[in-house]
């Protein structure tokens, strides 16, 4: 595997070479059931007008993937599959999960928001009242801070891409900057965070700093073009682009000003890491830069050796992606994929490179840059670092391998047949 | 009214008295059947997770408007609710529907794709032989030629915004460059036609200039993330960004290049523009420049003077929104709205300004203009060049009036109080 073997220039005449070939085979070899001249939903009046519409009855496998805690009702997450999705946008009915005691179906009307602790004015709002504020809108990611935890398993996870990766998914996000609404209500010197807490049954609350939240905090209405679904925080939530999902509350209902952080349950005890020095890392807002071979990937399988384009996503929570470089040796070379423009801050960046595939065992990575010039770490690096133990924050490159048969796996590249399990600490993480 | 009511700065302290007060009367008002500090939803576990989402029941009034031909099945429209949306992105679920004979609900499996006629190699795809080729994304809108053609209507149509002006969506598509495919296939001399034909029971078939449809053209196969909805085309639909949707052929099954327009009903008896010399204009491809105050707009209600930001949607089909300017004095005087970045080419850009409304009836209005310096007409100038019996390719300015009670309504400016009309021309129309 070499580095050239990436062509950046020609790969409309091969792959016309290669799909018109594989157009023959494949006819010759299929059984026709239809005519295609002359198809049977041809023939009679296809399906009325809908109101509101859904994916088609033969996309049906495109679908979250629920890991809930057995033990709490609606504690857990669900997950995006990244792995079947093309684009930067994610529809919301795919839109990942994480909740600590189930969705809350919140009547608009009757939601408020409380402004209060250190500010001149406490305020209440209706959603009446804050839909007449002047909005802005963001496209922009959000990631779970446990997203991509089964990395830091002692065996390589067997689940597809979006189920070991997916809780993180990017919308385009319209409310009103969380400014406007402090400045409002008065900031009083002393004030260094928010507290923010949420409608639901657990009421969530976490600790935010209060420089951190005013730079590009949003109080979000709207998600994709229509007002938020009810697992993301209908009818209110708060964004925080780039900080690590937690602090992103949903059903939002209170924002108290402090002189101190709060230490609740999900800023101590969780979403903290303990480190090898037996120290934890607490307050680990930003999500760094991070990225993902989605095809081809876990569990797919290469048909025949040829041409294919490899793609994925690229994220960092400091700003824009600078660079994807992908491997398909293991590492030893890297080739620049292209990046999908427009290439947004806090956002997915898609990219994209041909790749041919001569039928031998082949090692993929993507490997992320971000404009700080933070470059993704190797999963050893990572570990070196951070140990195992800490459950969040797991950003190490993504390793997967095709095997001769064009069966694709995901390997440590610690070593290149390792035992692979499909635990995903679910009953023990997610609480 | 006068432009400097405008205020471009300073809105956050405005909005911010003006908000502190509202909130007040609201809660002295208000009856509050639930404890705001401790409402139902937090005493009892949400809803479970769930493998696809849907929207709040709250929100079950954010449909499309289905207005289907009453002769033949599935022939007609629905419109997009733009004036309960924000942002750019439209769901999927909303996007607006234009069919012939319904939507085929199609085996993925037994589509294929078809390129013959004036080619070197005639070629025939399976929908999995597609998705191996290189793949690029796009945000752009489509929107139908005959759009807002109640515009030609004598008196202003009473419908919300969207239920008048949204036969057009914005979406984040991901597909094969047309190009790739003929390349692939290899065009003849002579070739200056592609006739694009869909596998819907109308075989709905339509003309498309060679050049334009190898400039931009994608063979799509994903929006908004996700493979296609059935209404939108699923499996494969053809995307010309910035060209009239009729063109963007949905269910995609043949494309043959050919000397010559194959004259099909959608290029001649429809789709065509009768001019007030009796001659018709066709092959009208190109969106023009177009914008929509979608808030404040027909049949909404303004509670009480103070400041209210307007917004709206501006798109272009021959590329990027330059400018929006909106008056609030009928067009006696303008401001210029701020574009909501990204401004995309062939995309939708949203256009925000904020308002003091004194409680006064004024009249609203928003103008675009794009990239090529083309400037959004007004209606008399519109109706001047191309009479009334043209129904397609109507993007006039568009008026809306608050009277003194806060009642939003859509007029024409050449007299400000008109008799309005519910006529739809659907039954005439759309077929």
């Amino acid at each position: 595997m070499d580095r050239r073997l990436f062509l950046r220039s020609g790969i409309t005449f091969s792959l016309a070479t290669l799909a018109a070939g594989k157009v023959s085979t494949l006819l010759a070899d299929e059984q026709k059931p239809v005519d295609p001249a002359s198809p049977p939903w041809m023939h009679k009046p296809g399906e009325p007008f809908s109101i509101y519409g859904n994916p088609s009855r033969y996309e049906d496998d495109v679908v979250r993937f629920p890991s809930a805690n057995s033990v709490v009702p609606g504690n857990g997450v669900s997950w995006t599959p990244l792995h079947k999705l093309e684009g930067m946008i994610v529809p919301n009915g795919l839109h990942f999960e994480r909740h600590h005691n189930g969705v809350p179906i919140i009547d608009p009307e009757q939601h408020r928001l409380l402004v209060h602790g250190l500010v001149n004015r406490p305020l209440f709002f209706t959603i009446k009242d804050l839909l007449r504020y002047p909005q802005v809108s963001r496209i922009c990611f959000v990631e779970c801070g446990g997203n991509s935890n089964a990395g830091w398993n002692k065996a390589p996870i067997r689940s597809e891409a979006g189920y070991f990766h997916g809780l993180v998914s990017c919308s385009e996000w319209t409310g009103i900057p969380l400014d406007t609404i402090l400045n409002e209500a008065g900031i009083k010197p002393g004030a260094k965070w928010i507290i923010a807490e949420g409608a639901d049954a657990f009421a969530m609350n976490i600790s935010i700093p209060l420089e951190l939240a005013r730079e590009e905090g949003m109080l979000a209405l709207y998600q994709n073009g229509e007002r938020l679904r009810p697992e993301n925080g209908y009818p209110l939530r708060l964004l925080l682009p780039g900080l690590e999902g937690v602090l992103n509350v949903k059903w939002l209902r209170r924002l108290k000003l402090t002189e101190r952080p709060i230490m609740a349950r999900n800023e101590t005890s969780r979403y903290s890491e303990l480190l090898p020095s037996g120290k934890a890392r607490m307050f680990t807002f930003y999500i760094e830069a991070k990225s993902l071979i989605t095809s081809p990937s876990a569990n797919m399988l290469l048909p025949e050796p040829g041409l294919y384009q490899i793609t994925g996503l690229a994220w960092s929570g400091k700003g824009r992606i600078s660079k994807v470089e992908v491997s398909a040796d293991g590492g030893k070379s890297w080739a620049d994929a292209e990046l999908q423009e427009p290439v947004l801050p806090k956002a997915f960046t898609r990219f994209r490179i041909p790749w041919q595939w001569d039928g031998k065992p082949a090692i993929l990575k993507s490997r992320a840059v971000d404009e700080t010039g933070y470059v993704q770490p190797e999963r050893r690096e990572l570990v070196e670092k951070r140990g195992t133990n800490g459950f969040f924050h797991y950003n190490a490159i993504v390793t997967w391998k095709v095997d001769e048969d064009g069966v694709v796996t995901h390997i440590y590249d610690e070593k290149d047949i390792a035992e692979t399990t499909d635990e995903i600490s679910i009953d023990t993480g997610w609480d």
